[in-house]
């Protein structure tokens, strides 16, 4: 299974300019824990995530609606490729301590944004069909 | 291997009477994404997490410094004893929405704070090893 057959390809996101009271809202709305955040010409500039508004805006005196979500989003943001494996996403998370990861295609434009859990989902099921292939081999 | 093994034992806690600027510090400190919230006597009160930020204060005109944390934490809460299996806790996690899970003794007293991610990790490890035995079975 590749990355983005385990994704989300419907991915949340917003623009730049989109204030930080629209990015909540948008993560609320969507149920998901982190939103990409494009440019102008749709390519991920970075990544919004409710850790961002633990550490950047929960304890700070910024006020949400009059703040652009490029202020406090995170980047540079690391992003997987058609290309990238699920080890190597995995590895990436864990190493960098991420809960999501966007894909995108060749031109840094959206495909999907892909979660930890979807990696570690994947790979139970990968694991309960090579277990059962195994045991049901003639021994 | 049961739930205690697989969460973390020495789970970040605060206070009902703890501002919310604490709590966070605390989650922030810890690099986790929740605290059980205990009361005077020890026992498990609700949990806060950074949904809870997300959804009851980022958008909200409340003063971090001046609320405590009883009045925006997740309550009732769902909990696991030693008797709850992974499967259930799993369940529950996936049923509720929830990423995290008190553990609690008979007298509803913090052990530990089970995470969803705990759970499939745990998974993956005993696949592992169970496909591990299947294969080097001779044929």
């Amino acid at each position: 299974m590749n990355l983005l057959e385990m994704c989300d390809t419907d991915a949340a996101f917003v623009r730049v300019e989109t204030t930080v009271e629209q990015a909540i809202r948008t993560m609320l709305d969507r149920h998901v824990g982190a939103v990409a955040v494009i440019d102008e010409d749709r390519r991920v500039a970075g990544v919004f995530t409710e850790r961002d508004v633990l550490r950047r805006l929960s304890l700070s005196r910024r006020d949400p609606g009059a703040t652009p979500v490029r202020e406090v989003m995170t980047t540079p943001v690391e992003m997987a490729t058609r290309a990238t494996t699920p080890s190597e996403a995995l590895a990436t998370m864990v190493e960098r301590h991420y809960r999501h990861l966007p894909i995108v295609d060749d031109d840094g434009r959206l495909l999907g944004m892909l979660s930890i859990r979807n990696v570690l989902e994947a790979r139970i099921d990968t694991l309960t069909r090579q277990l059962d292939e195994a045991r049901s081999l003639p021994h």
